[in-house]
């Protein structure tokens, strides 16, 4: 299961001000705690930023560099923005991401392929979102045909269905879930990622429908996640969700983490 | 979803201890608490007073039906119980359990169908547990078969196809999943139910282990479960795994659960 943490994003407040101000100390604390709770990846997101993003993400990527040894997740709505990091990081990032759509797409697949590293591929095209399980699975499908045709290995390739609000289409979960086993299913190799949030968009208690979707989907296959792996309760969740999963030989993982404190 | 609620059952102290020394009040608040968070059934067992269970799961029945008008679910390991038991009843009950073991299936099945009750049958008989994804179907294929030769509707058979402790078998979970997703897909109009504390069992933070197992048991089709609908924990994974399922309409469910205060 790899896990990118997810916490510095500045559409975040407290993040886009950190940013704005200079504020290393809180953005390096961000990066720690996210390390020590056992991310993978740490995602560096500047995009509210639109003219000064480069610049505002080179400072995020630095400091960040300064106080752990973690590959980064360079994570832009502007395919430019990847490039232009790639001289700073001192680990092979992960980009986040990229979609069908014709401007995200080119450019980025020969960087990604040059630089041989991971991808988050959207399923989501120019013209259209995918809300069915069927949907979904045809845009993956041309996602793994475009990114094969660069020459990219799919154990680089990254899919994230994408899920939307359960508040607006009570199905939405169950299109998600459905599409993360086939996708796993059909395209040997492939991995599949998704962010939480999006799912309980307009519902109380936000955080336990989060957790909840989380599990349903590693019980489906998924094999990583952009999530905030501080929060006990969903740390707590996804080790649970691994271990009856059959992926925690011997409950060792579980365990650990029960022993360290970091399941709620 | 059914839900069986599983408090008043005398292997816990408390219950024994409030049987033994017909402190029907204690008894009772149970079965209250019970009713209120949500219970369809109430299960009630006496089983370990081996040769007193008539008579104290008589006093059960007859206490608890004095303050709640939900049907029991009676629960003995002892056939000759689910036929005594009948005359005190004031609702058609539930019958847990049955397996494909004679001594437990002879009698039991003819009076299930006589009385039009529903039954809980284990994937386990005489000379072995199904520990396998395909054992576990087989016996649940006899199970279906002896049933409906006993002419007792598919619709009135709760299916449990057990789930043994993650910790002796890192697989088991899994494969109680992947049988609950079989049974509900071949035999149509079957349910399937289960207790969900044995796959915790020697791990620490049980409570977590067990919810977890049943949000992933839910997203499989699991539509009935043997649990404690007070722990708030448990409920809000219940009606989250429900939600995401698709099978909250509008997500009213959830949202009346939240705003009694039930969802944690």
């Amino acid at each position: 299961m790899l896990i990118i943490g997810e916490r510095i994003n500045a559409s975040r407040k407290s993040i886009a001000e950190a940013i704005s101000s200079r504020n290393a100390a809180f953005i390096q604390n961000e990066a720690k705690a996210q390390a020590v709770a056992g991310a993978d990846y740490i995602d560096v997101n500047a995009g509210i930023f639109v003219d000064e993003e480069v610049t505002h993400l080179k400072w995020v990527i630095e400091i960040v560099q300064e106080v752990i040894d973690l590959p980064l997740c360079i994570d832009s709505p502007d395919p430019a923005v990847f490039k232009a990091m790639i001289p700073w990081v001192k680990k092979t990032p992960m980009i986040n991401s990229i979609t069908l759509e014709t401007s995200r797409l080119e450019g980025v697949l020969s960087l990604v392929s040059e630089y041989q590293m991971k991808v988050i591929a959207l399923c989501q095209s120019e013209d259209s979102i995918a809300d069915t399980a069927e949907a979904k699975v045809r845009m993956a499908e041309q996602l793994v045909n475009k990114v094969g045709a660069a020459g990219i290995p799919l154990g680089d390739l990254y899919i994230d269905p994408l899920v939307y609000p359960l508040a607006t289409n009570e199905k939405s979960a169950l299109a998600t879930l459905a599409a993360i086993e086939q996708i796993m299913k059909e395209f040997s190799g492939v991995h599949t990622t998704c962010g939480l949030t999006n799912v309980s968009y307009g519902l109380p208690n936000r955080r336990l429908v989060n957790r909840t979707f989380l599990v349903a989907a590693i019980a489906r296959g998924l094999d990583s996640a952009i999530l905030d792996p501080t929060d006990k309760q969903l740390f707590g969740a996804l080790k649970a969700a691994l271990m009856i999963s059959g992926k925690d030989e011997f409950c060792r993982q579980y365990i650990a983490g029960f022993r360290k404190g970091r399941l709620e």
